[in-house]
């Protein structure tokens, strides 16, 4: 029978026995327990920082008496002298075990700490970050053993961490000798291990403990913005968030364009890809100023995007990708230098990660996606739409995962709208119409009131009423359509069919106005035919996508449906619905999942284990190619309808009034449904 | 019992039992025989040709028949009429059994050939580069199963070479698609593999079937010339030869003096660095403009050098060399881009070796000639001497070598001697003096003919006799102590003390008159008292450091001398004797091995087995520092007398005259032992 004292530590409920005077995180680690330690036990790091529980604990079987742990010693005193300790708290390294006690570890002593996402899903993600620092006291040179300074630096992070291989690159070696003998034989080194690499590379290496956090970003890279969260890699925490126009947009405003751009200027997939990489410094250095953190500190960039931008990041003329069969010059994760895509505003040591591409339509943004929803983890039959310039679609459950893309062009972003403008104060973003009157009333965004409310005159009248961004003209189109302003077919009515004289005429075609600033000086804020027809274009290559790979699954309903993408954050559910983007689902069903793909990123951003997880997922999703598949068309041109010709939106119908009327009395379509589709 | 016809090959003698029809490539492949081919197996290439043999083999127990290989099929017969095949060849892709053959399998189509060296020790080298080209054909793309193209040629890989595991940098990638649509999906990519790695790495890619041959450089950067061997990767034959001053002589003469600039002059290293690297890249285009090979074509280079050009190459300050305890920044092999190195004059996806350093004094170059000459595969005790500005010293045999280096300094290469020039026509290389007459006679570079032979003055007007180079030097010390010209201690005699004219007196010391060419305007070249003390103290030094391995090693005589350095070459085994440069053995016991630490690079260039052979050679191998050990001294100041001032010398005795004639009459020592030891 043992004597020794017994050691629970909350909350993992790990137990044993340990010998008086063993050190707290000596038994933390010697039972698996999660205890963080940068320094190595030597009290100067404090991340192993531990409340130790005194008194009854009946559900333990413990005691714990005072005097259960060592009195401070000079250093855990030292070090609570000069930096301060949490009232409670003891270093795990410096205190040991005396009589029984109960140990809890504090989430931010856990090295594997979980970070609760604060997104609709409230998935938890695991720190497991590929970049860490370690703190090593390395063995001065012998000349009777001569070993490098590397050599003896590798075997300290063997024998004080359990570090099996090392390398290290040039930069580092030139570093080397000098940061050793400033730090007299000791040094925090920065490691780097991805989830495929044999060896952790030394990214960095300073003299002594050094304590400043490291970070990394995580980049979702879109067609028409661009979006990073500069990380903190120790606790996950986003230190400051930023976007910015993606400027390749002078080359053309949707995917295909670009890539005819590339296809017609030699050179031009050139200049698409400096613009985009000045662009990245550009926004890394607004986080940098916002956040305070220096270049040096950022040793990762996890990227997410679709496969044009994908191979234009990375210099690949992305010619392929414009034509059937699409290919991608590689689909897989690629691990690289921050120098390979001239990201020269973060350390230059610094890692790029960015994450496997599922097809030549389907890119690593919607690989996040899958990562940040995961699909494959539901019970429920999901589909997740990541809106904006392109859809990706993805449909599944634990049994299987489909996914294709669809090019719904950029009308869902407020562009190709004849009063469309990027969501910005004084754009209308919100818009009800009142089905007897046939009046609208609006919000602009940056203000709470509606437009028929007192004071909101006085309050716009710095920005003015500007036009309509992204989700306030999917309102508009839905409201006009249960107004009755619009027919099923899309057609906008006469001021005769719809009793209003807000439908006017222009040309040949009527428009619906929303407000009329012309008195002073002001826009005229109109939904036209024209408008009408690109959105209808848009939601039907949305639906269409969907309904393919309902099809493809053998079903005609879902059971939930994720909006993803920074728009979808907006859109209302209702409206969405009325148009017939998404399949017909309980309004309950439907939830946003914010900007989906940035947080897959920010999770492989701190997690290996997450990228070895979306290597799977992506090799084990059914990718289905909308451009080939003949039913697509078919499925484009019955969504083109206000909701839809042929799927019935019972659920829909049931709660929410779609008069019937057809205001085409020369009894032609007037088109809408018969322009080509394009690739966005 | 089987009745399939039965396959012999030789050189190997595997043997086995193939279906008629079966291609000897294949046969080849199942039983382990060493078949090269680079196009796997589809008439490209041509590097599977094999001899069969017909007729009674009673030795293999085989007869075999006409018709016992196919006839020439299409492929083969296209390849023989486009490209010509040697009389009784095939190619053994193509030919399939057909009856009991004999196939020999000629060397040049063996992958892993032997190259026999032409040096003395006449050892071997198997061909087994890290850098190979490998012929494939590649899926087309498929929207159904989206994978992309590097995916698929790393497929491609894995089917017909059974290369498990690809990766590529960032430049390929950029290549990959033009390139593969070019070639109709069959490209050459070029792998590389280094010894630790577990991924071939692609290098480079070209459509189709590439077949210009691939090389790499074995480079031996040295304080004072830098040689280069651009060598064929298939073959190892060298293509082109060529040496370069090194231009950091203007930095310092010494390894030292180049420490030192380091220390005073900040930023000295790196303009160190600059200057090697820049007549390394000036050395590689006189290698292409000789040899016609295109940059491109140079896909790895290795490196030997001693410490303190290791670190200067990469861009390493040497400081820490120059002190105690000399700790090197890394010992370890180096695997590197060509881009780290600022090689940028040839392929850009070139790769670096340096091979390990031995300790902070005994570098790479010294592990080359432990590669190059293997000690440690040795019966007898063998000395290996790396005769340049720098010592290397290995001793030892199969059970224990022990390595030290030892600091000349430029003596024996005509630095600091007062006559002394670099070998080149006109220098004097070797010299006789009749013990008698006391009256010299020599050889200039680039002429068979005596100074007193007939036609001599005729010859040497174009150049003159200009001064003498290293070996000339070392010739004529030896020489005159043989003749009596010098005592034991090094002092030249007075004209009545040795009785010729020939010795006048410069100053307080005395000289000796080699040639006078001072009535017509030309040199009067003697050896000085000055030379002579140069000449004793990088003797001294070269022997003390021998003595002290001996000493480790317990004993007091070697089986063997190997003189090694392109210097080493030109040594006369007898004078270097007589100086007491080399422990005293039989004379047909010292050979020279050439540029041992030129060819152990190109072993390691040709070879990564022998890559993985010298790691484990270097770190078994004693290293032993000169600097620290008390006895060295000691050693240091015995070996000041030539040849020796206690070792006794009984085999060189035995048939030498050593005249033991003191000329100090003042009984006092001049000073030559009492100079301080200076590290090259």
């Amino acid at each position: 029978m043992t004597t020794d004292p017994l050691v629970v530590f909350t909350p993992s409920g790990k137990r044993g026995h340990f010998p008086t005077g063993t050190p707290i995180l000596t038994a933390a680690r010697q039972l698996g327990v999660d205890l963080d330690s940068v320094c190595g036990g030597r009290g100067i790091c404090s991340k192993c920082q531990i409340t130790p529980g005194y008194g009854e604990f009946s559900k333990h079987g413990v005691t714990a008496k005072d005097g259960a742990l060592s009195d401070w010693n000079s250093v855990e005193q030292r070090y609570k002298d000069k930096r301060g300790l949490i009232d409670g708290r003891r270093l795990g390294c410096q205190a040991t075990v005396q009589g029984d006690i109960v140990i809890d570890v504090p989430p931010e002593s856990q090295v594997h700490r979980q970070v609760v996402r604060k997104a609709a899903s409230a998935r938890e993600m695991i720190m497991d970050p590929a970049v860490r620092p370690y703190y090593v006291e390395v063995a001065e040179p012998d000349m009777h053993t001569p070993t490098g300074d590397l050599e003896r630096l590798a075997q300290a992070l063997k024998d004080q961490w359990g570090i099996e291989e090392v390398e290290a690159g040039i930069s580092v070696l030139r570093r080397l000798q000098p940061m050793l003998r400033k730090g007299k034989w000791t040094a925090t080194v920065v490691l780097h291990k991805g989830h495929q690499d044999k060896a952790h590379r030394i990214l960095g290496i300073a003299p002594g403990y050094f304590d400043r956090p490291l970070y990394g970003l995580a980049i979702d890279l879109g067609s028409t913005t661009i979006a990073a969260h500069l990380t903190d890699l120790r606790t996950g925490e986003v230190a400051a968030s930023s976007g910015i126009m993606n400027p390749q947009i002078r080359f053309g405003e949707d995917l295909m364009s670009r890539v005819s751009y590339s296809m017609m200027n030699p050179g031009g997939d050139v200049e698409m890809t400096t613009a985009v990489r000045t662009a990245l410094n550009a926004l890394i250095g607004t986080l940098k100023a916002e956040s305070g953190v220096k270049p040096q500190q950022i040793m990762e960039a996890v990227f997410v995007c679709n496969p044009v931008m994908h191979h234009l990041l990375l210099g690949i003329d992305p010619v392929e990708l414009g034509q059937a069969p699409f290919a991608l010059a590689t689909s897989g994760s690629l691990s690289l230098h921050a120098a390979d895509i001239e990201l020269d505003t973060i350390n230059e040591a610094a890692r790029i990660f960015i994450l496997p591409c599922i097809a030549g339509h389907v890119g690593a943004d919607a690989a996040a996606v899958a990562l940040s929803e995961a699909p494959n983890e539901q019970d429920e039959l999901t589909l997740v739409v990541d809106v904006g310039t392109n859809a990706e679609i993805l449909l599944g459950n634990k049994t299987q995962v489909l996914a294709c893309s669809s090019p719904t062009g950029p009308a869902f972003e407020g562009a190709q709208i004849s009063s469309g403008q990027r969501a910005a104060p004084g754009a209308i973003e919100r818009i009800e119409i009142d089905p007897v009157t046939k009046e609208p009333r609006f919000q602009v965004i940056g203000m709470g009131l509606w437009s028929n409310e007192p004071g909101f005159e006085a309050a716009i009248a710095a920005t003015g009423v500007t036009g309509i961004c992204g989700s306030g003209i999917i309102e508009a189109v839905a409201e006009m359509r249960m107004a009755g302003l619009l027919d099923s077919k899309g057609l906008i009515g006469s001021p005769e069919q719809t009793g209003t004289p807000r439908c006017i005429l222009e040309g040949r075609t009527h428009s619906y106005v929303i407000y009329d600033g012309t008195a002073d000086g002001g826009p005229l804020i109109t939904v036209t035919q024209t408008d009408i027809r690109a959105i209808q274009l848009a939601k039907s290559a949305l639906y269409a996508g969907a309904r393919l790979l309902m099809d493809e699954m053998g079903t005609d309903t879902v059971d939930r449906v994720v909006l993803a993408g920074a728009f979808g954050a907006h859109i209302s559910p209702k409206h969405a619905m009325v148009l017939g983007m998404i399949p017909d689902v309980p309004l309950d069903k439907v939830t946003s999942a914010g900007n989906a793909a940035g947080t897959g990123a920010r999770m492989a951003l701190c997690s290996v284990a997450a990228r070895t997880s979306i290597e799977k997922t992506v090799r084990d999703i059914t990718k289905v190619e909308t451009a080939i598949e003949p039913k697509f068309q078919e499925h484009f041109v019955n969504a083109n309808a206000i909701p839809h010709a042929t799927d019935p939106f019972t659920i829909l119908r049931s709660n929410t009034p779609l008069p019937d009327a057809l205001f085409n009395t020369q009894g032609s379509d007037d088109g809408g449904g018969r322009r080509r589709r394009r690739r966005a």
